[in-house]
């Protein structure tokens, strides 16, 4: 699980074998004009999607810095094993009843927990003084 | 940025300077009883964050692969850097207006997008059939 690496070229390294989805095509081939057309439907339902995980992000962060504060300033470490793995097993559970791969689930816990502690160290080893906060924390 | 590497021990290389929350700690100080106090329901509302965000991404999973499979269908590659650039600077934006780290909204565009391709591709190696499609996907 967790294999994050890239097996696709990055946009830095497009090929030509790319192919865009471009107007010309579509106008010349009706099931090509109805697949282009159903797939910019569902980018707009996936863009909605991506707005609405952004928003509750910005909240997860902030929360997430409230509690970096909080332990920092009560000396308790940043990283709490027995908290992340009730959160690994809630996922998994909640994953699978909303029908998501669970390797997604854990992939997704384990970017916001690496970026929320990576924020925690900096708050705690700032001695937690919120004043030092990064803005967007 | 997309610097995901762990700069902090993993949960199997747990070391003796792991500070768990505990109720015997909490009772002899009023302080730090207030701390785990205010931690346990900001924990509360990160919990609740998370269901959000697993059933938005389970949405989001089902639009891709619906995605994948008219792009295999018509053939279209799985990648499209036309999207992803306006997607790069949409998600920055909505980034900044939520008051979250455009970094992290970066990293999560990275993660969802390198997933769907790895799913895209699949499905286009197997001919864009739907039936192969994973029964998460």
């Amino acid at each position: 699980m967790s294999d994050s690496e890239h097996d696709w070229p990055r946009p830095e390294e497009e090929t030509e074998s790319e192919t865009v989805i471009d107007a010309r095509t579509a106008r010349n081939n009706p099931e090509v004009a109805d697949a282009v057309a159903k797939i910019a439907a569902l980018r707009q339902s996936i863009d909605n999607v991506d707005t609405a995980i952004v928003s509750l992000l910005a909240e997860r962060f902030k929360y997430t810095s409230q509690v970096g504060v909080l332990k920092a300033r009560a000396g308790f470490a940043p990283a709490d094993y027995q908290r992340e793995n009730s959160q690994i097993e809630r996922l998994h559970r909640i994953a699978v009843e909303a029908g998501l791969d669970p390797d997604i689930a854990e992939m997704y816990r384990e970017f916001v927990v690496t970026e929320a502690k990576r924020r925690h160290k900096r708050i705690a080893e700032a001695g937690g003084d919120p004043g030092v906060l990064d803005v967007f924390a």
